[in-house]
């Protein structure tokens, strides 16, 4: 998250958003924000997202996560959600959105579904 | 990729490998690579290996994929790999496996399945 | 449709709805109604949902689904919706739900995303 | 399965094959098997497959399935086979496939990758 300049903006009960801003070294040859960047900050929103209702001694692993790429992720911000739709003992499924913001403009750039496990008696250091 | 450090190990029809040497910019907390380098160097691998079966006035756009984490990605070397499964005119779905290598041992550390979208008339500038 | 005696209880742009009511022959051992069923009724919802948004000459194809099950598909009736995220020309994204309901209580069972292709020139017979 | 009419025809350590002969009621409109059977066959196979390798007083449960459709399923017989790529202690990650057989030739009809939960004490009945 340091590397790619990311900013968790909001973080409550069963959800998380993280920003970031388009810039050279993170976007791919059209000047699109690269699909792996997409994915990381997705990712990392529903994880944080799942974490927030995890017990204080656990720490959080993706399991899997199946993503859409729908539109180029341009703009001035991107803006990266994760909501918990199902929090079981051992295993938590969320939903994600990227959207990019240019204008007051919001796109709907990338759409997710993510399972995440609850590793117990681990807290992370 | 240039970001990241990876680099274009092989390049054949419907096949494609791409590897990388874990370095601290890249790992999360614990000392591994973080989950979005092996998502996005799977995802390029994927993509690689769709568009080397592609017409030459053609650019490839990933639809989708759904990634397994399996292991932590540790070690020496990272290979991604990605595998044409069946090429049709419009969609190519391909395989995916991230190995890391350590000492002459490899563990399959995740597993993807993609759709891609082959662009006619559309070639990379 | 007619073999698992599913009913479509709304059709509206974008979104759809199957019901079906638990019967001994769609459940497994368990007397839950077992995970195909709940495939099929959430892959069609999504399918229908996409297709109210398609040219008149066309028809729709289930390109990939991913589900995750949540909990025991039970109850008195289930309830399968299909929602379009994205509608482009060639592929439409949609997002599905399965519910369960009892005595007034909804659960929620599956959950879905979904890449549909348009099949242009190609009405359903 | 009775329902559907499907027959295990293969089950070894981490290996499940089910098979099925196409007949009116599992086809849709194009006489083609519908897609909601593809996707039974080839849970269920990986579930087998997974249950194969899980401690004797355990069941299996269905966490996730992703799976993408290639190609009309006609044909003879549909095979369905599950393979284990990695066993955990809770979790169990299985790839499956779908052959259409006709006249000596095999067409690839579906591609899976699925996520299975070890139940733990908790045997079928």
């Amino acid at each position: 998250m340091t590397l790619i300049g990311a900013e968790m903006t909001e973080l409550a009960p069963g959800y998380c958003a993280i920003s970031i801003q388009p810039r050279p070294e993170i976007q791919q040859q059209h000047g699109y924000v690269h699909a792996g960047i997409v994915a990381t900050l997705v990712d990392s929103a529903g994880g944080f997202a799942g974490f927030t209702l995890f017990p204080a001694d656990s720490s959080v692993l993706t399991v899997e996560y199946k993503l859409n790429l729908l539109a180029p992720a341009t703009g001035d911000r991107l803006v990266a959600e994760g909501f918990v739709v199902k929090a079981g003992r051992t295993l938590v499924i969320t939903r994600g959105e990227v959207h990019a913001e240019e204008g007051g403009k919001r796109t709907l750039v990338a759409l997710m579904q993510q399972t995440l496990m609850v590793m117990h008696g681990k807290p992370d250091p």
